[in-house]
């Protein structure tokens, strides 16, 4: 077994807890001698590593579905990699794989650690590196189940999703129309929204950056027949704009509020809730986890979509460990276009 | 056939639309002659009616599950009465029945009107006339499929309700602890509270009049293993309290939102509703009109919870039709103690 103790981990801890939006005083650079292998365990290299919004939330001392990192610790994140080496016959050296690996350049996980950290084989002829952070990866796990257990489409439905042009909502979108629903995607800019109608197919897009009441307005001119289903990956104004078209017994799948995450004042609650009631409705919030025994199903059925071109995934792959301060927040200013993916290294 | 011209129906009218809490300026008095039965129809005449918070909804100029009342219309209101003629064999003069009577002394229906407004023979021998507005009537019914309906206890679960001393309150509160749940009530005051827990026997009542940070007080000390179900039929902060400590799917019935009916500001949205992410929780709406094919089944289950004292039916009776403006207030000041019914005559 060769030794990798000459090379060097460059790693990104959380410094401190953030006031709003995340600044670098909030991060510590610290580099550590690469580790060993354990014993029965692996060393692995990332190559790219998923930035998305509900790191935001890991970041604060809040009881959540998953604890908070702790000041001084490695930032958590999901990625993929590349085995270096192994002292068990469950994974060979060159295999990639799909792990919490943290934002850092090497991970050495112990058999114990192997399920919690996520970590599972997966197949560069299936997807590319970058499909296996987004389609499917979490994000993609999270449209999967959110859409299908908790929305429970029927075809001729109408659905809408914001944050279409992200991970989550790429996703949702041209599941949904898979499955013969009406599909009305809500992003910023206008290029977003031409892409998630050209690119992606869904049947319209309304542009929220458009000005005061273009979310209004745009749900009224798109959604004719109402809103059966609404993916919500941001909260806030638009929540509510949605509430007040949604139809009788319609499901609001809450993944996200993309919009309160950084907000230094109460979260803005939804002053329309009270249409569920008028609409018999349901809200209903979804954790990726919680699927976890099924993500094979949802990988297999959606790199289906992929290979007959039915389902398109695109990523903004952003280089280079040092640029995680500035990269996570082009999530919260809606500059990233596309899954946000952070590339380490290369094989 | 008798002729009944010779009677007078003294009616209250929505005059105005309120802006906050109603007055009598919202109301007119007008009398008119009582009509004759329709062909195939029946007179009715008013007993007792049921005053409900959901009548300040039907005053507003707004799309809700049904129609607002119209400017100048006999006010809307559910109620309990007896046959003073018919023309049909389906209903015999002194028989009992339960219908929309408006806020009236009279009522004559054509057939066509029978089901719109939800005219059903009542037993008195089931329950009583006041038991026929309450427990057995439509806050029972809404009690009783919102909690199994969209609630779905399982005993051991720990079950919230708010207006527990109220007409659903009561309902749902003692109908869980029948299906073997922990049930803790929020009422305001410590009468009703003492009520709630001695005579209804909840297991706990917060009383949240009892200061500030009472709720959250209470449902740290009563809900030790958290909420499973909450039962709304407030809104507002109390809303919140019960949403920062819900477990794993729970599920939240929202039912009503009296904290918000006389907001002239706009409603209070959940600010923690991102409780629903984290524990993967689900808020719902429920309009009891749904389940209209189902209430005979809920009656006679309740009915026989009624006869065999596992459960309690209170109300509060006001006497005389001209006092609705001032009675109907009382629900929103919280002044009454059990479902408010306003009787209108004596047999």
């Amino acid at each position: 077994m060769s030794t990798f103790a000459t090379l060097t981990n460059h790693q990104i801890r959380l410094a401190a807890r953030p006031v709003g939006t995340p600044t670098r005083a909030n991060w510590q650079s610290t580099t550590e001698p690469v580790a060993q292998p354990p014993e029965g365990g692996v060393l692995l290299k990332t190559l790219a590593l998923s930035l998305d919004p509900a790191m935001r939330g890991w970041m604060n001392d809040a009881k959540s579905y998953i604890p908070p990192v702790g000041i001084g610790e490695v930032m958590r994140a999901g990625g993929v990699g590349v085995v270096m080496a192994s002292n068990t016959p469950d994974y060979c050296v060159g295999d990639h794989v799909s792990a919490g690996f943290g934002v850092q350049e090497y991970l050495a996980l112990a058999p114990l650690d192997f399920k919690r950290s996520g970590l599972v084989k997966i197949d560069l002829n299936v997807g590319t590196l970058t499909q296996w952070l987004n389609v499917l990866g979490m994000p993609g796990m999270t449209g999967y189940f959110g859409l299908m257990d908790v929305g429970q489409p029927q075809a001729g439905e109408t659905v809408v999703v914001s944050g279409a042009a992200g991970a989550v909502g790429q996703t949702v979108g041209q599941l949904a129309k898979i499955k013969g629903c009406r599909v009305v995607g809500i992003a910023g800019g206008p290029a977003k929204c031409e892409w998630v109608v050209k690119e992606l197919g869904f049947d319209a897009c309304i542009d929220y950056k458009a000005g005061p009441g273009a979310v209004r307005a745009g749900l009224k001119e798109h959604c004719p027949k109402g809103v059966d289903i609404y993916f919500d990956n941001v909260g806030g104004e638009i929540l509510d704009d949605v509430l007040a078209r949604i139809n009788r017994k319609a499901r609001i799948i809450i993944c996200g509020a993309i919009s309160q995450y950084n907000t230094t004042t109460a979260v803005q609650g939804p002053k329309n809730y009270l249409s569920l009631l008028v609409n018999r409705a349901r809200m209903e919030g979804i954790v990726v986890f919680d699927y976890a025994d099924r993500y094979h199903l949802a990988v297999a059925e959606m790199a289906g979509y992929l290979k007959d071109g039915r389902m398109k995934s695109k990523e903004d792959v952003v280089q280079g460990l040092e640029t995680f301060p500035e990269a996570l927040v082009k999530l919260f200013t809606g500059e990233n276009f596309g899954k946000l993916v952070l590339q380490v290294a290369s094989e």
